[in-house]
């Protein structure tokens, strides 16, 4: 007898053995579901040894390999940051349940019942950069949304993904989540794979690089839930309180310039330009932020120019253009022609201004008086942020447990059929909402 | 002096223009949309002569190029077709606005409010055959839901189409409704180029052939809303009470075979087939209905056998595939299987093992003891439907007025900054809902 070579599964193989436990932990109750995930943080707080031992040797290998001092910070999961994210995979357990929420309820005629309902999307596709805590968060969100979930960590954090994984797996064996619900590909080559698993992923997220998020969405035709540019707008009006512009745009620019919701040029009307400019350089001076500016701009500041590309550049950096309006209707234009649909805000007194600017600029969020900062689910009260999306479709803006869910249409008869309602003399829909 | 040759605009002048004025638009009030939308019923109603001999013109020039009866039926739009649809766009009038709806009003802390608002998607782009009266219908819809529309009809309704908006344009002339909102494009080669504005265009709805959509699905980077197959299913369980499953599988098969709701393949329990196969044969070959079926079946009834490519097949036709299987969990597989996602149905007395087909079939529809044609969103009490989509993510099943809106998030503040809620002794958020 020849023995049969044991052959790593193909990723189809695994995508199928993912839809398959998905679909068996999509009929469970939300009590199963939060069962599990209470397992999975026990787990990780029994094998907390193991899992930091794992990313020591990650940290050792990527500084021989010379990886950066901010990536190395984001690998590095310490006993702190461990214990952080098992309490946010409780958190997770608290929120309310995303799945089985009645939308409609609906009787369309006597006995025959529209309900239409939330269920689970089914397979979560996740790929994201150094961050092994991000596993972590996304597989209990992923679980309480009575989703499958398949997982593609950097490279850089190989060993602390494999661990994290097989601990997760090891605390869902004893519930009733199928292990194989959880997925971990292993090779970058798999990535491409992935995306071309239409028929058995339902939602790509992809959590890196601006280029990194462009080219998942180029290359696949499954459904990406993410933004590739965030480039955000601040827009001081001729009716602003200049004090309150001054802040809003020091905090919108510096309170963490990497994120996508900062703002990467601030817009000033031109009536207002020579009292604001010199006050708001000065305070964002102090927080050494490099300013360049277009013409107008550059006759009260001496900075550098501005050119038509810093309007397209998301800077993630202490840096900011600054353009001077002739009105408003010139400010909205420009954010509408070069930003990102993301997040824009206006500061002005003025009612009338600010509800121009909030009902015209064409973006996921629009704000009046305070800062672009707050564009996150955490501050919206979702409880969870799984993706802000800039598309134009729901869902957009920042995504909660709502993003990772969808819903079907049931309807209970007795033998109702159509042609009762086409015939002549035909019965009628009643179309009553039942609460 | 050298005249300068008047160029026909180019589609993307055509797209920036209807962006322009769907930004307009946008900002128009529920009344001033209704307004537009009274007008264009009027400026029909005046134009029908001329509207009736333009389709009779198109009319003729098919018959000459011979295209089928059924193609010549659906472009045909004589007085009462055409009287039946400007009542329709009196129909949508009276919907309620799908813009301006409050769907989250929240304080994320004093004096910082959250608003999430439904407003219109932006441009959508309708691409349909031969029906005429379909483009009066979208045009009404997209107009109600605060959105410009880029049309382009089938080559042969070209008189109509042309006809339909010169008419529908001089109508918007006296409103707030920009003309320029309203758009035909006028060859088939700017179907490829329309696919290609996605910096333009928000929404594509394609209807046609499901080849047609496919094409489209596969050649655009625009979110498209709409279906390529519609193959349902109707499982007979064994705890089905035979009449009542007799009915609905007529029903669903003859009610309209061409629709997309209408069931291809029929699924029998064993323990049920021999009660069940010769009853339903005899109703379903009173209605002409083919049969072909699994060998199983075969040995139950005289027809033809059903292969797997069967199973996978839309025949929108009189002709339905059985298959008999062993279980309820066969079935779901099925369907799960060769299903296209639309809608399926169960007809059973046992609630427990309908409970377990809604919630494991991964359709857009689920139904219980009922037809599957009442996959429809008339009637399910949309007063008007968009499309029906299978895919996974919403809008999904029947789509109406809900599907050409999307939302943005507004927070006004009042100088409010994150710094002061992530220092030191930070404030908190109150995230409290208000109604």
């Amino acid at each position: 007898m020849v023995a049969t070579p044991i052959e790593s599964p193909s990723l189809i193989e695994i995508a199928k053995k993912t839809r398959d436990s998905a679909r068996q932990l999509a009929t469970l109750s939300s009590q199963e579901r939060d069962r599990a995930i209470e397992a999975i943080a026990r787990s990780l707080e029994s094998a907390a040894p193991e899992i930091i031992a794992a990313n020591e040797a990650d940290c050792k290998q990527a500084q021989i390999d010379g990886i950066s001092k901010a990536l190395l910070a984001r690998l590095k999961l310490g006993e702190t940051k461990l214990k952080a994210t098992i309490d946010g995979v409780r958190d997770v357990k608290k929120l309310p349940d995303p799945v089985g929420q009645v939308q409609i309820h609906r009787e369309l005629d006597e006995g025959l019942i529209l309900k239409r309902i939330t269920c689970p999307l089914g397979v979560l596709g996740i790929i994201f950069e150094a961050r092994p805590e991000a596993l972590i968060q996304i597989t209990s969100l992923a679980i309480k949304s009575g989703n499958g979930v398949i997982l593609k960590g950097g490279k850089e954090a190989t060993r602390s993904c494999q661990t994290l994984v097989k601990v997760i797996k090891q605390g869902l064996a004893n519930t009733k989540v199928n292990p194989d619900a959880v997925q971990l590909l292993a090779t970058r080559e798999e990535i491409q794979a992935l995306l071309k698993l239409d028929e058995y992923v339902d939602l790509i997220i992809p959590r890196g690089s601006n280029d990194f998020v462009r080219y998942v969405q180029d290359n696949t035709r499954i459904p990406v839930l993410g933004h590739a540019d965030g480039i955000c707008h601040l827009y001081v009006d001729k009716a602003a309180n200049i004090e309150k512009a001054v802040e809003i745009a020091v905090d919108s620019k510096t309170q963490y310039p990497a994120a996508c919701n900062a703002i990467e040029t601030l817009l000033v009307h031109k009536d207002t330009a020579a009292q604001f400019l010199p006050k708001v350089a000065e305070a964002l001076g102090r927080h050494k932020v490099e300013l360049k500016g277009d013409e107008i701009t550059r006759e009260f500041l001496n900075i550098a120019p501005a050119t038509e590309e810093d309007w397209k550049t998301e800077y993630c950096d202490l840096i900011l253009s600054i353009k001077v309006v002739d009105s408003l209707e010139a400010a909205i234009g420009h954010i509408n022609t070069y930003g990102s649909k993301h997040t824009d805000a206006i500061a002005t007194e003025d009612n009338f201004a600010a509800e121009s600017f909030l009902s015209q600029v064409d973006s996921a969020g629009v704000f009046h008086n305070c800062s672009t900062r707050f564009a996150d689910g955490f501050r919206y009260g979702f409880g969870a942020e799984v993706g802000i999306s800039t598309q134009k479709m729901p869902p957009r803006g920042p995504v909660g447990l709502e993003g990772l869910v969808t819903y079907k249409y049931q309807i209970t008869g007795n033998g109702h059929i159509v042609a009762d309602y086409t015939r002549a003399n035909a019965k009628s829909f009643t179309h009553r909402d039942l609460t």
